[in-house]
């Protein structure tokens, strides 16, 4: 329902939402002390991809600063990931890639 | 990766979400002296939607009373939005309906 | 400028906002594996009170649904932070548990 | 309990939330047709001025990205509103032109 140009970008928010989500839960119950830097900014992240695909669902008049902020978000949580071995970081490391890309052809 | 037994809610919930979105911009845009109620309920229960789509995925202990909130706030934005006769109207009183059915099913 | 009879309850859930997240952050860095249910229940916490404190400032229809969601989180996290002696859990619990009695009050 | 360079910007961020859903709500009761672009961008301001209040309060690593997401719609919102006459619409532009000051001062 949503405009057609945007919705490949809500799915890629929504999964990296998912992914980010799943990462900080799992993160927490595992290993917490050695993975602090990954649940805050899997909180963070997830956050900020709930509200950027909330507003482009209602034709948000920000989608460029909502776009910096996510692409931000989505590179430093996809970094940390990156650093670790667990399966949940692999998965939310690459959907927080992949949403930084989408996010990166929003900006002009 | 999110728990599979909450997976058809959070598509519902999601889908809730973008239906509301749509029917409050174009409610906004067409008539909106007409639409207050509409475009009111729209907001909110997409609201909602989002954040207990989010909470669903990070495994929120409050399932219950999310559950609770989410299905009155479609039933409320249902029964609105079935008065009208736009095509977004319908579309988002189906979506709010079968949201509110999946909420249901969550309240013990 | 929101209704009077609400501000009260929109500053408690303000300040229960904050030392939820003041608690979160301080959880996470000093010993996050003994803390783990803490910052769980700081986030969820933090979260509702957040989404309930601007629900209040648009007159939301659904006090009661959203009061009993809140009520519910506050207790939890109040209760979860009163097992542990750091300052921050402590101002939270109070904070909590001031905010849960708020909410209380708007449940008919 | 949140740090304390960071006080004054969530009490005008608060400030300002509040102010727009009173605006929103006043604006859709009264005219809706004429105040379409306010009512948006009052639900838009007030749902950013909200999300950076909390992510400010849990020290979120995306400080200038956030402010300048929140600036942006703060002078947008500001701007809509100076164009009404309403008293809601006075004191919302001035606490979104306050508000957008503050986030200004983040900026580097």
């Amino acid at each position: 329902m949503t405009d057609k140009n945007y919705q490949k970008v809500i799915e890629s928010l929504h999964a990296c939402m998912e992914a980010c989500n799943h990462c900080y839960t799992s993160s927490l119950e595992e290993d917490a002390n050695h993975m602090k830097a990954c649940i805050r900014l899997n909180r963070e992240c997830a956050t900020i991809c709930s509200a950027f695909e909330q507003a482009l669902s209602y034709n948000t008049a920000f989608i460029q600063e909502y776009a910096k902020l996510c692409k931000t978000a989505c590179v430093a949580c996809g970094d940390e990931c990156s650093k670790h071995n667990h399966d949940h970081c692999k998965k939310c490391a690459e959907s927080c890639y992949a949403c930084a890309k989408e996010c990166a052809q929003l900006i002009a």
